[in-house]
């Protein structure tokens, strides 16, 4: 009986092993749940809060997502990813810089030149022998709460919180694009700090520290390379720090920094050069706003907006293949019925919560629920979706795996069922001339509409589940 | 003796697994074969043929195939897949129509604002009352045998026949493209009609009926976003129908249509606008008709013709990186030896049968045999192929992945023999000068040539079957 | 029990099914190691060196790696593969050929057409009758020592050695691109030639000699195509033909060549057609040498030269998708600490040898030791690298799979450490200003510097080796 069973084991394992092999991307979705993290990975400053890239949602879509929170005077040591990325300022304000491979150090202290002058050089180290120096260092931004950041691949960021609330910051990781050229699997990359824990996200290795790059080489080739004592050298492999990746920094942080203003100074640069993408990445923008209502590409006063951000509004993401759309809607405003065109979208709820169905390939409802304020929830390409505010705000950002998402809408006058002409609605689902003109012209909103409530959904039909 | 099977068994397991692990899109094919369809989906009004995606040949080149037959007065419904697609009408005539997202229903009937005309606005309704309003959609094209059709992920289509006799319509998915956003599996998304039988091609789904989107959400979900009442919300949803996805249209079908000429009204549109995809795809050309030998790129009055279409013709190709040839020869017409340089090639046959042997990277025979009418072969990149009619027209079309994929002949004017020195020739085969002379120069047509008939291509020299 | 260890073993399999299914690409690297060919195919003239494509740093990388011997008088024959290929000719000098379809025979005899003078064309064959006539092909190039070669897929390649020492010519070929469309096997398909030992580099095909394109279709098809006589059609199959794919040329190899000066003659065609791929692709340069040290990226008389290719300076790069980097270095100096921000990159000896650490994502250590001539090793994207001169000189090429791959050092004048400001530094690393002012101010080199010595590197500290 044992021998049967364990026959039995085998060929079923047999059979999957067969299948599974053939789709390694797995996307049978019968079932959307919304995710909160699985792991966090705690800090000095804060914590690092990983959403498990395995659950059939992510691997699906081909992203891995994280948060970072940044206690007040937290800074989060530079790090790199062999990913393209998107980040979402969720929440705070604070410093972020980035450091591009061969662009020049064009933050500068004057006083370098004009000595005993100083300004906006907040800092100045410990001692007065350092005044005498000053420092010089790539690019350094003011990000604040809706700021969406994209980065390339291999280039090595850090964030800084100069405010008083926790700095929180959410993050896509595009796995599934050509641009990461190892596997499926999340990496980051530590300059400095380290992470005790280790990449616990990953099932396959067994877990050990994850250690900071200078401290996989030998002391003395530090030395040797960066022409410094070994004592030194070994101080930059942090082997006795145990702060992990976000430090809380004492007394004043010195970066040149430009002044804080309501205009972003970066839109200045926007003429950019043409020539050769080593040249251009150096000052491409990276960095747009989607939390000002005077920039929504939706508007409705009494129901919310919504604002998104394309290749056409940041050429950047043309390079990486990300894009982003930022939503606000007041209590009983719906989101009218949707699907991606072109790409995968995966949704975080950042304040408030609302009512949310997905209806995949098969026409099952594959999600019918709440979705509130710290989730994600997937919606895959061509899956339709509906949201409906339940609370007095509902606020999300969606990450879309491609530069220049598309959506079809189910109802609404730029919908599908305007484009189609009456006899295909008639026929197709068996009413009258009139209904079908009820049907494709009452709904003159293209995305955003009244509800009338936050009532039930109807029975949940959702097939396995 | 069990026990030691089941080990045995489970190391044999192993072993597949691992393998089979590193190399998920196995193209180890020693054996070809000419393809069939392996399900067919009834309907009212026609029939939905599919492929077995999980059939080597097709696994290994990622893509699906599917024959949509849809009687006189056949509506099918609109759907739309998340990969790009590319169609190719193998007889009859009718109607499509495709609802791009964010774009303008461009076809309105002019009595909207000239009342009491009507032109070209046929069949309006049932009622009297109906005669005051007049429809707009998007885009209607009259198709008819011959017709190539790009379709982009997510874009929802329809097709009705307006002849008399079955129109036939063979697609090509390309599932491996970056485009699919997810597994490799066909995904057809029903807005209207549904499948009874399910999507039996998926071998690991559970079959149950396959709906339309609007069956998924909840009927208040529906009725509020189109502002209907409950009754006809429960309509859209098509639960009690079961005519599946091809309609019979009752009575006529009034769509605004441009009337029908020879020549196609679509190619006067040829001059595009060029910023950005959304305001162009809109009136991008998607549809090149291959049947016309006076467009043909090879042309033998007394052996047939080959027509090309690749994204030189149409730019939309370039988009969804698929391209499709068209070729029809007489009797021994024998289309020269050549392999695909940088695409795979998926041959469907669509009047006649020829005679066709295909050859691996290892030298061997992987096919020898009849492919005819109805039948599919796949020829992988790399592998050579050689076809000669054995009936009085051979005609079929080739779907290529690639926008512009190129093929190297192994015999003729533009052959790879013809650019080799005649020193490589001579040293490679162990030939004469003169021998060499003449395998480099004595065929002088490019890729039609005579045989002298159908006879046995000698010997069966396949490796394992 | 034995039923016990079988069902948990059976489990483990499930387990590892499942997991290896989602992440086919597997790249959890906890050891690298200096990698030599696995197998050798024999010739008559020369030896075909193959690296085992399995190998966990070349799965990751998604490439395989070839070395070809031509011994003097050795003429590889024409094959081609269905990837892109980047080849470096380390030693010696020769002919090559490439056949690219559609393009014309640009290297004619004048005498074709001025009879009786045929200058620049050696070896007219082996009979007086043959004089008569003389030969036209496609462009014929000289290659010597240090040029880099691009072939795009499906392209016909042949080498023939016209100098004294053996032709090493040692090629990539990038499986993960979407340019090979069928599996992340290598193959070569042969024209000519073939490969009694089979393709032993392919684990699950059962070995069978290889046998070129013309030995798979019947030869009564061959007569037919090529116009000429069965016997000759037998003899294009190579049936007992034993000499392998690269054959030792008997007497003068008669093809049309340009004088070989210093400078290179396809350096005047640099100004290219740019209407259309099949247009330019016949004249687009294909070569460049890396050996020049006037053409030099970096260059310090007393350390060596790093020289670099990439799609701006080799157009046709943008195509395949890959790029090449050259670099010589002698005793004692080191290439600064870098990371490949996106790309992998395979490393091959070809003089010398050099002290190598490479540091994965979790900060371990994963190879700590001697790469010397003919061996190579994988540096997969974000993992730093320090390589340091053991022997007089130390000479290698790096293929990296990006078009415009970039480097980020950690040490140097345009270091990450250089862009970073101060106060990161400071934190980070819990060192002193003036500390944080050594480490990123110390060195003033970019990339190369000295270092002291082939010295221990201080205690291994790889995690599971």
């Amino acid at each position: 009986m044992a021998r049967v069973f364990s026959f039995s084991l085998t060929l079923l394992i047999f059979f999957h092993c067969y299948t599974a092999q053939q789709f390694p991307n797995e996307c049978q979705l019968d079932q959307l749940n919304a995710l909160e993290p699985s792991h966090v990975l705690k800090s000095e400053a804060g914590r690092i809060e990983v959403w498990d890239h395995h659950a059939p949602q992510l691997r699906c879509s081909g992203v891995s997502f994280t948060r970072y929170v940044i206690e007040s005077k937290g800074l989060y040591l530079p790090s790199f990813v062999n990913t393209a990325k998107l980040s979402f300022v969720a929440q705070g304000r604070g410093l972020m810089g980035k450091v591009i491979p061969g662009c020049a150090e064009t933050f500068q202290d004057s006083s370098v030149f004009q000595p005993r002058q100083g300004r906006q050089f907040e800092g100045q180290g410990e001692e007065g022998q350092s005044q005498k120096f000053h420092d010089m260092h790539q690019k350094v931004e003011h990000i604040r709460s809706g700021d969406t950041i994209a980065t390339t691949p291999g280039v090595a960021q850090w964030f800084y919180n100069d405010g008083q609330q926790p700095l929180v910051i959410v993050s896509v990781f595009d796995l599934a694009s050509h641009q990461n050229q190892l596997d499926r699997n999340p990496r980051p990359f530590y300059l400095a700090g380290n992470n005790p824990q280790g990449q616990v996200w990953l099932h396959e290795r067994e877990q050990q520290p994850q250690k900071n790059i200078f401290s996989g080489f030998g002391p003395e080739v530090i030395a040797q390379a960066l022409k410094i004592d070994l004592q030194t050298a070994q101080q930059l492999q942090n082997q006795d720090d145990n702060r992990g990746n976000i430090v809380r920094v004492q007394g004043p942080f010195g970066v040149i920094r430009p002044p804080l203003r309501g205009q972003r100074p970066q839109e200045e640069e926007e003429e950019r050069v043409g020539n050769g993408l080593e040249e251009t990445i150096c000052s491409a923008r990276s960095v747009d706003n989607l939390d000002d209502p005077s920039r929504a590409d939706v508007y409705k006063p009494q129901l919310g907006y919504i604002s998104t951000l394309n290749s056409y509004d940041l050429p950047i993401l043309r390079f990486i293949r990300l894009s982003a759309l930022r939503g606000s809607i007041r209590q009983n405003a719906m989101v009218l019925p949707q699907w991606n065109a072109n790409a995968n979208s995966v949704l975080y709820v950042t304040d408030g919560e609302a009512q949310v169905q997905i209806v995949n390939d098969n026409g099952d409802r594959v999600f019918d629920g709440q979705v509130s304020q710290g989730q994600l929830i997937v919606v895959p390409q061509g899956f339709s979706v509906v949201k409906r505010a339940t609370s007095d705000q509902f606020r999300w950002v969606e990450f879309k795996t491609n530069a220049n998402a598309q959506i079809n809408t189910l109802a609404g006058r730029t919908s599908v069922l305007r484009g189609l002409p009456l006899a295909v609605i008639t026929n197709g689902f068996q009413i009258s001339h009139e209904e079908a003109k009820r049907v494709k012209f009452n709904t003159l909103e293209t995305t955003l509409t009244h509800s009338s409530g936050p009532a039930s959904y109807g029975r949940p039909r959702v097939a396995t589940a």
